[in-house]
């Protein structure tokens, strides 16, 4: 049986979906611009469960996610299609109206208007399609591709939060805000994330990233998609990983929070390189560094201590 | 209980969704270009049947409703975003093979490159959202609203054939290429709609629709939309209205067809209108003229040579 991961990466790729093989879809839109566009489907019980979220974190969520794409390339976003396939069973309740205030709150922060769309009935699962439109200068989108050996790689914050959100929400806890401070925070991440638009048009304006994405499908799979597509490797310091700190909150071993960080999915942080002359600069700058771009094509190489191994990216699994 | 009709209304004015109020969102690209923008969403079992339909056809289809919404401002497209919530039973088939031939065929034909989208996997239902972008001349996309009172009304072609299609889905034929002609082409009416985009470009490039939208809904409610967003009002002449001469190979009574062809939906054929000077020109380029703009706000009257009635535009419904 072919995973999920697998699958979908064998229909994008069947799809030329991954032609542009970037976070966001570039074109040329007049003499100093270039326009982004990127869309994301979520879906009932694959992306998300209704009883684990609310419908004002499932709007911010939907547009989150996009948002995400349009950072992981320098650009910010302008304008947004969405479209809805809606159970009847939600027709009648506010739902919709709660999820678009979650939407619109977020759209508001980022100044994204909603210019289209469409909504249809649907027999069965809710079904979410955000497209968004983005702009950047021209020929200054961030690609993934431009990582070359000796840079240094960064993440923008802390990674494994969202994941071990997830795992709190299968364990059976709900989002209340009388939750302890460490795990709602936890919650917020895999609930409602934040996209990195702000950060990512000061690294962008100030010209350091190399290349950089969103780390959606976890950081295993996101460096290896920055490696393979720059045609280089990495090498990655284990005790240097961001691990969200709330993650300490939770009882859980060693093993069990590395793997959240190296392979949770959905933190929406942004993985980048920069040369190492900006090294210092950058690491100045709060950002958390994890290793260096290597001539070794395709291996990302995991140091500790006392040794250093392979490490194999894991796709993100979807609950 | 509120019809879907209904209910998809409500939630598009919710939403903004009908903010612009036509066919497609239109955004300033370039100094002399503007940008035209729509998402259409297929939804297994409410927009399509799987066992009525090829998969060939399910993809020329997915494409085909957002291309029409581009020939309505008389644009031409340019790119496509694709997105699919798949169930994992059509994973192993050669469906999405086969859907994407059939989607390539239709955009090789008008030069559309498919850019982006996301794939996702589902429990349940089969959902396509299609995003189209097209461009038009600055300012020259033909709007819903520009019809003023003595305006001509066309229709590009023949109506009625999809929604006659669809009865005979539905009564259990199958397309098959050895079915006699007239209820084959009823069946690709319903199942492989044209866009009309060379149409409406001509039209658009000789400066001639006051108004334009595609039959989507059906003619009575996009004459309603159409007077409507322009504050005016219409009169059609009911022996004019060109219905498609393969439903004439059904077994129909005369109210039966008239109903196909007043409010049958997804012919996807042009509702225009053109000032009267025009008239002439018109006529003899093939374009079936229905009846006239009036100034009688909201009221479509329907006149045969015995009486004028007024027209209640009836929604389209799926099935």
């Amino acid at each position: 049986m072919v995973s999920e991961f697998e699958f979908i990466n064998n229909i994008k790729s069947k799809f030329s979906l991954d032609k542009i093989g970037d976070d966001c879809a570039v074109l040329p839109k007049d003499g100093t611009t270039d326009m982004l566009l990127t869309a994301d489907m979520l879906v009932e019980d694959i992306d998300f469960l209704l009883e684990w979220t609310t419908p004002e974190f499932l709007g911010h969520k939907a547009l989150a996610v996009s948002l995400s794409d349009i950072a992981a390339m320098g650009g910010t976003p302008t304008f947004s299609l969405l479209s809805l396939a809606i159970p009847e069973s939600l027709w009648k309740t506010d739902f919709l109206d709660r999820f678009y205030d979650g939407w619109h709150a977020l759209a508001a922060t980022h100044n994204v208007e909603l210019i289209g769309g469409d909504i249809s009935k649907t027999l069965d699962k809710l079904v979410i399609d955000s497209t968004v439109i983005g702009e950047v200068s021209r020929e200054k989108a961030i690609l993934r591709s431009g990582a070359k050996p000796g840079d240094a790689i960064f993440i923008t914050g802390f990674i494994g939060g969202a994941a071990a959100g997830l795992l709190q929400l299968e364990s059976g806890i709900k989002f209340d805000e009388s939750l302890p401070i460490p795990l709602k925070n936890l919650l917020f991440r895999q609930l409602q994330p934040l996209p990195q638009i702000k950060t990512a048009n000061v690294l962008r304006e100030h010209g350091l990233p190399t290349a950089m994405l969103d780390i959606s499908d976890g950081v295993s799979s996101d460096l290896a998609h920055l490696i393979n597509a720059s045609g280089a490797g990495c090498q990655i310091d284990l005790e240097k990983l961001p691990i969200d700190p709330a993650i300490s909150s939770l009882d859980l071993t060693e093993e069990q929070r590395l793997d959240l960080a190296l392979n949770g999915g959905e933190d929406f942080e942004l993985l980048f390189t920069v040369d190492k002359k900006y090294f210092s600069a950058v690491q100045d700058l709060g950002f958390h560094h994890i290793g260096e771009v290597t001539a070794n094509v395709g291996i990302i190489e995991l140091r500790t201590a006392e040794k250093t191994s392979i490490l194999t990216p894991k796709g993100y699994r979807h609950f």
